[in-house]
This record gives structure tokens, C-alpha cells and sequence, in this order.
């Protein structure tokens, strides 16, 4: 087994992205999540460019991580003075990390017309800086700007730079497909010439504009690349760079490459996940191997192929990178996904009971008014329970009363809620006032809850989707609102459908509620259970 | 140029894509969208397993259609019965469209262990199936499910699976890459042995589990494919399908292929996010060609290069797919587009224009706020009014309030609302009941006003969207309500933002009549204006 060097730049490279902005702490944090994956390198920041970046290189120093390296990254010096007088390479040394990324300029245009150097000029400036930070003792990767455009464009030119930064001592050279406008036929073909040519450590750094980051990277280790650079999530500047997320898989699991420990795989679901919610950048669903719907099956075929052998639609067994299977409910979905749900519940409960005809009789009558549980699992354990007789509701509603004003006087928020219920007989009644209608009962009924149940002070929502059915009988068109709530341990979803949107919202507030206080009693009581 | 025809299957297998449900008026919007930019063939749906989507087969008959083939997806006979006794495949030839598409098996294992055919009898429905539709007249295409897949298991039978589809008479043999497991060398190498053998149309069907849908459909076309499956943006069963918006300028604008229409290449950014809006599913940001951020540069360097000279960081103009740069510093927006609208209203204003640059920047801001006028013309024209003073409000209002209960006494409605207005100094209160609060204002505001502007009675709302923006504020998060009416003549949709849903379809409501109003003055006094 091949080993590939994993090398991840989401705290440089994919701070570039659109609504991304890390704290020191973040950074921290993402540091260490990629360090318990074994990622080899963590490139963390320009501190040249940042003082934000030199803050965290300083604390990061007294972290001890087991598997990862720090890097620091910054450009070749500038024209006419030497590395020491360039306050940007110096402040790569004050960075105090022993390895180094350097990106110089590969494509002559770029040079000609973009920093106006001459090309000569540029090759010096590449050895020069190299060379430097050599005799300073760094480690250095050199990453080879635009490689394939200026490859396409002077081939010997670009290799010539390679050379420089080679003879400097580099200790890799890495082949940036900087704007991603390459595709893999060459990326293969350029990067077996350079593995030919150059007896070190060849690496490739990809960006998806053409959505081929992933393949092109998979692409040049095959042609002997052994240096992956990308982010985690795949975002970056653009359309993004590699996703480390989807290549480590890919070169690990079906080609044959070792990339990180093999019993890290498992993690990977967690660590994507992870950094995309310190990103605070949603991961995308249908994201290979890691996301939510990554081994979710819809359709009525796919669903008796896997629960016949999981290899008839599932390239891989989903544990293998820590993620699950999931069988959507939904009507087309079939008895096998529905009941093993009622099994999780009830485990002698079998496909031709009572209760699991009853309960997928249920189903459909909900999905007729427009109910989907697909996404909504919280929601469905809740249906079954009820069908099964074992649930039973936590508190009474009276009544709740809603208003909403216009214009709104003052600095009042635009409504007020209040709401009276009783728990075993004993009476609250209370009021809030919120942004909109929904928020104001949301709160009005939590504030009343809190009361009796305290455990309920930690469970937050985390998601609200609404979602307009049969549109065209405009506003008294039914809603599905789809509620996400998390405790901090787990996430749950449930799903409300009305035509008054509030009716909606209310359903799937009391079912999130109530969701929580069973898996309490579960937690509490599962000796007994 | 070689041609290559793109076939999308977003309401087919799109819709097995977690979270999606179409109803047939979505069904055909999206039909016309693909249509207009000029997409060979739409895979719409499966008569045999859904009622639904015979109800579309009937509906899509009677509308015209420039570019675009509706087809019809099932799979070859069952087992033991000839095809005239099938009836998937009599619902079918049912759905009356002059294309289908047919599934086959072509994995050996699938065969034998999930279908529990022998391998012979496979070949048998692969045959007789298609054999049959031809003798209807149909155009068939044959899906080779598995194709890649079973080549790696038994390339003999694989073979043979397409071997007995072309004997029949298929059309076009379109290889499948059903789990998505397959790379792109392999799927170069396995294309070129079939394209080198069979003379026909060949096409590929890839998926997205290792990353490598679009990476792997470019390569078999650079083995001779000639016909590319896909879903419009890419949503589709687990990790999706190959992304249309990727591969078309991928092979249109880079690979010198003809997919669509040449001059229709502008519209793929509006098409892309169109579908996804009417799919209710949130367009990728990161997207190549047509994501929000796919041209944004946020590092400096970057920003300096693209200003110098654009192929610097950019690997394609932006404008080619319809798409913008935007610098995330510093956002300049589309101006041509804009005064294109605004010269519809006042045709005398400039690019430059002080009245240009005002209107762009509101605009910006009420984008920050949320707002998107993308399919919001009926607002964005009522914005640009407001801005050149081309308009006066239509009436005041003093105040509105709404009452929600819980429980509902008797039949009465869940939700009523008051409305206190004046036009021209003349007050009019009234109140209305409804399905919940939207309901219910949007009916005591047609009521009030239809007192002093009886066209209004003509208006009805044909859609109405609810999409919650940052969704994790939870209910307190801002949504965006889009409003889409029709006088039964024109059809137009306006937009609103709020945290408040109650506001934010005020907002929507209010434009929409202002916006019939200025219609109905435009029309009585054309001769004068």
C-alpha cells in the first residue's frame, strides 16, 4: 500500500471562502479535530498577511498534537530584496513552525503580466526564498502556482521553475491547478512528466470550478503524485478546492492508498462534519461518503436491493467511514425501511403484525395531507409510539391565543403569545413575545414547560424549514414546517403540516418537545426498560 | 464541433433525492425551463409507479415544446409474462410520448441474487422489452443499470445485456454507473471497448458516491458517448446524479462538444436556479458555472489578478453561463442586466446614469437584508419605480391585527384578521377570517381595498413560497415569501423579507396589487404616457 501525504488547508485556503471567518479559538479547534483524523499537515494561516494567523501560531505551539504538522504559508520574496529584508518571509520564521509552504509563480503570463516581473527575475526569487528558509532549517513545500495553465502555456518554463525550487531544496513540489480549469486527461498526462522527471515528493492542489477537483486529484496521484492538498469540506475560494473528505476515501478505501491511520476511517463522517459546523458553513447533503444523504435510499428497488446485499446500491459499507444508512420514509419507500424503525422501538414486532400494518396505514394517511418523515425520524419514532400505545402526552393544552400588531409601537417585538397548559392537573400560564407569531409561541410554550420539566432549558433549535404544499391555493395553502432541535449530545427533526402555518409550527414544536423527554426517561430508566 | 445530447432527468431520478416532492405544476415548470435552454430530452417520470406522474404525461401533451422529447421511464418486463401483459410497460406506452427509457440489468449478481432471474432470462426481458416498444413505434433507450460495475465482475455478460438490447432495436445504449463507485480510468477505458464495438449511440448515467459523476461523464464522452444523462443542478438518489450544470459548459465552452443551443449558454446560471427553486432545495453555493460564489474572489491577490486581467484567477468569463464575478469586498453587480430593466421603464437612463448606480445599490442592500428578485420581476419593477418617483402608493395603512386561537370553537376559521386603511382620505375597516394569519390579512386587504378598486376582484394567487433564510435562528430566522398572482391576462410575482412571516408576506401582498394597479393604468392610459 502506496502511501499518499494528506495536507489540509481549510483554515488558509478555505478562509477564502464566502461567509467564512475563523477565530483564533475556531482554529484551534479545527486543528485539533484534524490532527485526531491524522491528517499529516494542517496549513494554518499566512502570517505575513494576517496578525489574527500570528496570534494562533503562537498558541497552537503549546498544543501537543500527535499526528499533524503546522504549516505556515506565504509567497516567494518580492522583487529586488532578499528573503531576510522581506518582512513577509520573516514573519514565516516568527511563525515559530518547522514547516513551511511557499507559492511562487509557474506561468509566465502571471509573471509578465501580473507582478510585472521579468522571468528570470521570478526563478530567482523562487531559489532565493527557498533556499533561505532551507538554511533556517524549515522544512518547505513549494506549491507551484497555476503549474497546469503554465505548463499548457511554456512547458519549459514552468519546469524550470520546479527546478529552482528544487535545487533551493524544497522538500515538495506541489502542482497547483490554481484556477481549476483543468481537467484530468491532463492533469494525469502533465503530472506523469513531472514524476518522471523529478526524483522528490510530487504534490497536487486542485480547485473544482469545473467540478473536477476530486478526480483530477485522484488523477495525479495514479501518475505518481504523493502529496494531497485540499480542505476538509471542500470549501475555498470559488467553487472550492479538493475535499479531503471525499479523495482520502476514494484513495483509501478503493485504490489502495494509505493516506491517514487505517482505524481513523471511521471518524471521518464526525470530522467533517466537525469542522463544517465550526465553519458554521452547512455541509452539503449529498457530499460523497460523509454527508446525510451520502447512503440514503428512496426509491421502492433501491431499498429491497440493499436490505437483500448492501452492494447491489452501496459502493461502500457506509460504517467503514462512520456514516449510516438510511432508508428514506416515504410511501414508495416499502415495509422493510418502516419496520426496521418499529423495530428499534418494539423488537419483536415483525413485517406482517398488526401493528406494522397499522402503523404503515397511518403513514399513508399522513403523507396524504402532506406529511414526510423522510428528514423527520424524530417525528416518526413519536407516530410509532403512539400507534404502539407507548407514549403518553406530557402535558395538556387549554388553549394558546396569538396577536399580532401593525404597526409595531416602540421597540416591542411585532407578537405576543400566551399560552395555558397543565402537567398532571397543575396549571401555568404565561406569555412571550417574539419575531413573528411562531417565535412568540415557541417561546411561550418553553418558558411554561421549563416549569415542570427543567431538562428542557437545553435543548435549542437549530434548523426551521417551511415548506409550501399544493402552492397554488396561495396563502391558504397547506405548510410543512420542519423543525431541527438538538440537546448538544443529539439532533432530532419533526415535522408539522396545517394550512395556518402556526397550527403547523405548533405540531412540530410539541413533537420535538416531547421527543426530547422520552430519550430523557430512555437515558434515566434504560435498566429498567 | 461533435454534438452530444443531454438528456436530464431531474424529475425522474432528481425526484429520489431526499427532501424532494414534486407536484405536476412543478413538474412543468421545470419541463418548460429545460425546454427554453434547449435540453434534448426530459426523463419525467415512471406511469408504472405513480399515479401522479400519468397525470403529467397527460398534461405535458398539450403544451408545446421547442427543444425538448418528454420521456418515459421503466424498467424491462417482469419475469414470466410477455410485455403486452406488464403493466408498467403497458403504462408506459399508457403515457403516450414517443420516447421511453428502459432499465436492464447488466451486473450479473443483480441477475441472480436480486431479481432472482437466470442469466438467460434476463437477456430474454432485455429483448422482448425493448423488441415490443419498437414495434410501437417508439424511440428507446436503453439503460444498462450497473453496466460498469458488471463489466469489472463478468465483461462477457455486460456485453451481451447490450448486445440483446441492440438487436432489438434500442436507440441508444446508455451505460450506468448506478452506485457511483467507478473512476474515471476505468470508466475511459470500459466506454472506449463498448463505443469501439457497437455502432450506435452510446450514453453514460454517472453518480456522484466517490466525487466523481462529472469527472467521469467528461471522460466517457472523450471515449466516444454521445448522449449525457444528468439532473439539472445534480440532486439525486444518496450523493446525486452528474450535474448538468457542470458538464454542459464543461464540454460546450472547454471541450469543443455542442450540447445545447450556442446563444442559449447564457441562460444556464437562470435555468440552474430556477429548477432548484422550484425544487424547493437550495442551489449549492460553491457550484461551478452557476453557484453564487462560483466567480467571487475574496483573497486580495486574487482581486488584484482578476482586475489586471481576468483569466488570471478565472478559468471562463462569467457572463458566458450567465453568471457574474463578484469581488466579496467590494461587490460589483451585473449592471447590464439591471438596465435592461430599468430602460423598460424609463428608456432614456444610462449605464451610469445617477438613477443606475442608486437603484443598484438599494438593490444590494435589500440583497444583504435577503431579498432576491430572481424570479421577482413584478418586485424588482415596483422597486425601480419607487427609486425614479415613477409611483405613489395606492393606499395608507393605519393598522392591522391578527388573532390566532387555540382550540377553535365550532367551524370557525383558525385565524382572523382587522384591517384599518384609507384611500384618497377615505377610511374603510373591515376583518376576515382564515386559514391561519397570512389567510386571513391577505383576505381583509383584498376586501378593503376591492371597496375603491374593483379590478382587484380579477386578482387571484396562483403560488405562494415560504423560504427561511439562516435557518438556524430557528423561528426567530428571517424567511422570504414569494408571491406569484394572476389576473387571468399576465401572471406576476413579488417578493418580501422579515423575520416576521406575517410581514414578510404583507410586503409580497401589498407589491402584488400595487403591482396590478400600475398595470391597469399603464394599459387605460397607454395612448397618454
Amino acid at each position: 500500500m502506496k502511501k499518499v501525504t494528506i495536507f489540509d488547508s481549510t483554515l488558509r485556503d478555505g478562509a477564502q471562502a464566502e461567509g467564512v471567518s475563523f477565530s483564533v479559538e475556531d482554529k484551534i479547534k479545527i486543528a485539533k479535530a484534524l490532527d485526531n483524523l491524522g491528517v499529516s499537515y494542517v496549513e494554518a494561516g499566512n502570517p505575513g498577511s494576517n496578525p489574527k494567523d500570528l496570534e494562533f501560531f503562537e498558541r497552537i505551539s503549546s498544543v501537543r498534537l500527535k499526528n499533524t504538522r503546522v504549516v505556515a504559508f506565504g509567497s516567494t520574496r518580492r522583487r529586488g530584496i532578499s528573503p531576510s529584508e522581506d518582512g513577509n518571509v520573516q514573519a514565516l520564521i516568527g511563525a515559530g513552525v518547522k514547516t513551511v509552504a511557499i507559492f511562487g509563480k509557474s506561468w509566465d503570463f502571471h509573471v509578465t503580466d501580473i507582478i510585472n516581473a521579468t522571468l528570470h527575475e521570478n526563478i530567482e526569487m523562487i531559489y532565493d526564498t527557498i533556499l533561505y528558509l532551507k538554511e533556517q532549517g524549515k522544512e518547505v513545500i513549494f506549491d507551484a502556482e497555476h503549474f497546469f495553465d503554465g505548463y499548457k502555456a511554456n512547458p519549459d518554463y514552468a519546469i524550470k521553475t520546479l527546478d529552482a525550487a528544487l535545487q533551493a531544496g524544497a522538500d515538495c513540489l506541489c502542482l497547483c491547478d490554481t484556477n481549476g480549469g483543468t481537467f484530468p486527461h491532463e492533469i494525469y498526462d502533465i503530472t506523469k512528466t513531472v514524476t518522471e522527471r523529478f526524483d522528490t515528493v510530487i504534490g497536487i492542489h486542485a480547485h473544482n470550478d469545473c467540478g473536477m477537483a476530486a478526480a483530477n486529484t485522484i488523477m495525479a496521484v495514479r501518475a505518481g503524485a504523493a502529496h494531497v492538498q485540499g480542505t476538509m469540506t471542500g470549501f475555498g475560494e470559488r467553487c472550492g478546492n479538493t475535499s479531503l473528505s471525499t479523495v482520502i476515501p476514494d484513495l483509501q478505501l478503493k485504490l489502495d492508498y494509505e493516506c491517514i491511520p487505517p482505524e481513523n476511517m471511521a471518524l471521518l463522517t464526525h470530522t467533517a462534519r466537525e469542522v463544517s459546523e465550526i465553519a458554521n458553513l452547512k455541509l452539503n447533503e449529498r457530499d460523497p461518503f460523509v454527508g446525510k444523504t451520502a447512503f440514503a435510499h428512496k426509491g421502492g428497488m433501491h431499498i429491497d436491493g440493499v436490505s437483500k446485499n448492501s452492494k447491489s446500491f452501496e459502493h461502500i459499507d457506509p460504517a467503514l467511514v462512520g456514516n449510516e444508512r438510511k432508508f428514506l420514509t416515504s410511501e414508495v419507500a416499502g415495509r422493510t425501511t418502516i419496520l426496521s424503525m418499529i423495530q428499534r422501538i418494539a423488537p419483536d414486532i415483525e413485517k406482517n403484525s398488526p401493528e406494522t400494518i397499522r402503523i404503515i396505514d397511518r403513514l399513508k394517511e399522513l403523507e396524504y395531507e402532506g406529511y414526510q418523515f423522510e428528514g423527520a425520524e424524530g417525528g416518526f419514532e413519536l407516530l410509532i409510539r403512539k400507534e404502539l400505545g407507548k407514549y403518553k402526552p406530557f402535558f395538556e393544552l387549554e388553549t394558546f391565543k396569538i396577536i399580532g400588531e401593525h404597526p409595531v409601537m416602540g421597540d416591542t417585538q411585532t407578537a405576543t403569545a400566551m399560552i395555558n397548559l397543565s402537567v398532571d392537573g397543575k396549571t401555568e400560564i404565561t406569555a412571550a413575545e417574539g419575531d413573528g407569531p411562531v417565535n412568540a409561541l415557541d417561546k411561550a410554550l418553553r418558558k411554561a414547560l421549563e416549569v415542570f420539566y427543567p431538562s428542557l432549558s437545553q435543548v435549542h433549535l437549530t434548523d426551521y424549514k417551511v415548506r409550501v404544499l399544493d402552492s397554488t391555493s396561495a396563502t391558504a395553502s397547506k405548510v410543512r414546517v420542519l423543525i431541527e432541535s438538538s440537546d448538544g449530545d443529539e439532533s432530532w427533526t419533526t415535522v408539522g403540516v396545517s394550512k395556518d402555518i402556526i397550527e403547523a409550527s405548533w405540531k412540530a414544536l410539541v413533537d420535538s418537545i416531547e421527543y426530547k423527554l422520552i430519550k430523557d426517561i430512555e437515558k434515566k430508566f434504560k435498566d429498567f426498560l
